[in-house]
């Protein structure tokens, strides 16, 4: 979506002062007024100029470090006597400007009368075409986008078209929780997820299939060490590990095991994630709550390209009712894009929509892209 | 909530033409070019005044008849000859405006950063009390408020509240389908509702029981004469019967029965519910899509008081997922307020809101309603 | 599924006695006691010999009529004086045998632990590929699919997959409502569905597409007249009229217009449904409650043979929430395959099942089915 | 629900072998083929005598420690060299008994033609009253009811009634996350949740007010300190801390700060909750996938009274759709009755019908618990 940037000399925004920082009083904890950030394109007054923080994203602060440097960082990596911005006004006035037309189409005449006007809903028609563009336009440009995963899309046999994608170049990070990664290589191991067979059928014996399917990877040592012994031979993980497409395994307080690489922390974890959605160019949530809002917090509103130039971010969420993905914008996500479907069909339908526009003219897949080539010998 | 009328007095509408009318080519048939309703308040000029159509509701024409009176009316009822508004303005610019703002708060700045944004969800508060208030107001000034539910107001044993507002001169009209009647009175003949028991247990032999039921009110010829029979003792049809408060039962292709009061043909059934609607100045709808579009469609957003002036008609829709809600508004009725939640829990707290704000002054329950004193001896 | 008839040599079954009929006492009522049916395989004992009634359906009388004949009967069609089975006894012991174990798994230990239990759930694969292989083989055979469908269907762009099934000879007949045909044709004079264009974007004035489409076809006089004036030129009804697939539109409550075609009077409406439902041979539920449940009630549990064995009717019923599927068996369609998905992607992949399916044997496309090559010229 | 035990008399109970115990190949890692536990009845045969493990839960091992007790445990809390049982059988024949059947319902003939068999449905009636005798029976024998809830407990205005409920001695311990405890602050500073009035409004400036919540008790140190400054006057926390009801919050990936009693290792957080779990005499699981499934995994399904006998645990999981039910089931707890309505909504009836029993003869509330009289001075 087009952007056009603030008109820094405005009257109002030409007299605005510097933004006042104040120290942090004491470790993980911010000095009292502080300005809280949003995910939207933000700027900062500092010695007369107008600065973007860092790393920005939502529910963070402004702290200007000893260098100089300025960022958005969560109040619990704040350390005592670091310089925070504060203020509460988002128009300039306090020397913080909040660009929130930044991507907005203008809300034009608002009041005619109108049929189909909901943000989110089973009704509404999805355009795979072009969210298949967008992913083939961010392979071609070698942007970065990032999957959030729930475990519907292995236990519902959507585990093929997630490798494909995989293989294929299309992933640039693959950010999720334990039960994925169990149910994939449950799937790898026993041909189950949950003891249920790919026909839907619960198994006999099969309620302890993911614990033993945990216990052999606790064996090898990590995912990895599971594949390179042959315990893991198929599925999402392992195509991970083969295609060096990275993952973030995070915790949850539901987990059996977990397995040895998931990040059990949940500040750590929150790290992990978030080395790659700073880098994000694009982000796919699909049926997953907690992990497309954790994703979503992190995320900033936009792109920032090489040449400074900003661009929405795409975000596109996929679940099976309206409810998550009006939850996701509740939470500020206001970007999202919302898809109501079932993620197997999302996957496959997807899937289809690429290999179709790459055969008219994308190129052979995954030629395109540096990470496509690249398989573990 | 208050309204400004529009300005009649601007350059634009002081120079407004007077609306275009042209004969309907044939029975049911409107001519090419018709003015299609919307449900918000809409002004026709005609010799230089502005008028306001009777009967107004959405996706009907504009009929000026023989005797100069000015008509919203569905195609299907406008003659022959009669002559039927042209135009797609909705400026004023070609003889009609609608008050599209009439009702809606001015957007605002609009692009502030905000959680929580989102019309309808279960994540926001319902306010039992200012619905509570809402109906003894109602009730007060002699109001007219329609009730338009589903059978799982039955199912789920709300039954007994729904008498309570019944007998308690809350309810103006019932509007509902043959299925509603039907568990009702099942409930009343076997205690069971679809063979369930109150605790909601299936029970042996339960599958005929709402058969047996119908039978017996076809058996006496109606629902009141089974009433006065003694075959139907208590419940819903009951109360409505007891309390003369009148009830529109439509029929549905899924109808089983039908019963004999079911009007089965779905126009007769639109004529007999709209002789509520016309009146209605209140709309309570509760855990049916089917009806509550139904109704949705031949509403006002507003109500005409007798002095003439216009205020908003509210319209409260109940049902277990935001999506029912977001689809009523997707077709048109933006006035409806959502209510997630279940409908049994619904109808048992408003009860006892009511009751409260009876019992802190909204005087002795029943006794300001000419409806509510009404018993059938 | 496999189907093993009831043993009707065990002493209870050889020493039932027969079924007792009494007279209706009037139009439309039945006797005290009547039996009510259910959509399993039933058994009449009449003068020793154990007969199945015609037309089998749920909540209806067994009628033995002047010429013989016994038939499953809605009430409200018996006429006074024709004989009504008495009994509430399933078991054969007052001379009505209902084999409910006709097509149901012997439940086995049902007690082991289990995961993945649950009837329906988004969390269960979709077998694609088996649903389509039931499709070509029912064409091959000669069979009766039928499709009922909601408006979803057409408003999120599964038309183009819709009108290729209806093509390509998979479709015995469509069941549907008004809406279905007004979004449709809305679609093909306009390119919206409720005003809302293809990429899902409210178009200014667009609340009134649908009513201008519906009085262009009341203009016409019908449907089919409509596409041979050239007034409706793609789409699901025009491929209807084209390649002579029988359609049923039945009204509803919250209809506008509605089209000429459409039968208002729902117990007309049922007659029209039934004369397909008592030939069906598969049903396909797609995005409706109501017209699920109204089929549902229509359909036997089991299609019988030309040589007169008995076979599960497969009934496959697609939704975006689990909530349909288990009300629709909750109602008794226990036969119910639930498929929790959006329309518009079930439409896309169970079309790209098929074309696979048929492209690895199943011949020509069309080339097998009688239906699929009549075209109206 | 009464409680049959196994027969072990029976020759193949009692020709049964001793389990086999093998030692854990490392820490944390289970030996191949250990046996699986489910939350159902164990009984393991040791020494020729049938023996139940501690602590029992699914998902976990059986281990025998080296004084002779026997122990379900987490394999991640095994250590190398334990005993741990061998073995897949249920039914006693490798030593090891599972009783399926403990609190199961006999199935019955099952294949009886009925309606509304689904396991959870909205349409369901909820019995309020059991649900609140169950609760005032738990508070008077001295019962240990554990309640487990999501942000949508405070976010929707059920905060006063959990209030009650924790002030008068029905609660054990809370379980949660760091969202309730964030909402609940900010509510009771701010008077918000998540910027949003108590009448659903968004408010402006409201993005920030969590953080600014978390940021006074990260400020304060604690919870506990919070609520000894006065930061924190009153709402659920505030509750907990002044009736010395324990709570246990884990963190998650999602989380803002998190507040400093978050625990934010999951392996650590599953500790701290078990402490609660394996004491629990009852579970309340309202508005939160996440941590339902969590518990439902820790919770056996029955408890063991001070006799040794066993009975069901009563489970109650509220939800304002069947999903989360059914997701709890197809998780393994299947005791688990499902509730489908708001939370606020299910708190406010619950409350009023405990209010309600104890008028009747319940006694003077919070009279009869030693817990209810706690308050810190």
């Amino acid at each position: 979506m087009t952007f056009a940037p603030p008109d820094f000399t405005t009257p109002a925004l030409a007299a605005a002062p510097d933004a006042v920082f104040v120290p942090a009083p004491a470790d993980g904890v911010l000095p009292e007024g502080f300005f809280s950030t949003t995910n939207l394109p933000t700027y900062v007054r500092i010695g007369g100029a107008w600065r973007v923080p860092r790393e920005p994203r939502m529910d963070a602060a402004l702290v200007l470090d000893a260098a100089g440097d300025l960022w958005s960082r969560e109040g619990r990596r704040v350390r005592a006597g670091e310089r925070v911005a504060i203020g509460r006004a988002e128009d300039g006035s306090e020397g913080i400007l909040v660009h929130t037309d930044a991507f907005r189409a203008p809300s034009g005449s608002g009041g005619e009368f109108k049929f189909m006007t909901s943000e989110v809903s089973r009704e509404k028609p999805i355009d795979y075409a072009q969210m298949a563009r967008l992913l083939i336009e961010e392979r071609a440009r070698g942007g970065y986008p990032i999957w959030v995963t729930g475990p519907a899309l292995v236990h519902s046999r959507a585990r093929a078209d997630m490798v494909w994608f995989i293989a294929n170049g299309f992933v640039g990070a693959l950010l999720a929780g334990n039960a994925v990664a169990v149910h994939d290589i449950e799937a790898s191991i026993f041909g189950t997820t949950l003891g249920m067979s790919g026909s839907g059928e619960a198994t006999s014996g099969g309620h302890g299939l993911h614990m033993r399917a945990i216990n052999r990877v606790r064996a090898a040592g990590s995912i990895a060490a599971a594949v390179a012994q042959g315990v893991i031979t198929d599925g999402i993980m392992h195509a991970c590990v083969r295609h060096r497409v990275p993952f973030v395994l995070t915790g949850s307080i539901r987990d059996d095991g977990p397995l040895p690489d998931v990040i059990t922390d949940s500040a750590a974890g929150q790290e992990a994630m978030r080395a790659h959605t700073v880098r994000a160019t694009m982000a796919i949530l699909i049926a997953t709550a907690l992990h497309a809002i954790a994703a979503g917090n992190m995320l900033p509103a936009f792109v920032t390209d090489a040449d400074g130039t900003l661009r929405e971010l795409a975000t596109i969420c996929v679940d099976s009712s309206e409810f998550v993905v009006s939850k996701l914008k509740d939470r500020g996500t206001h970007q999202a894009f919302g898809v109501v479907t079932n993620a197997q069909d999302f996957m496959h339908i997807l899937r289809l929509y690429v290999e179709r526009e790459m055969g008219a003219g994308g190129g052979p897949a995954g030629a395109a892209s540096p990470r496509a080539a690249s398989v573990v010998a």
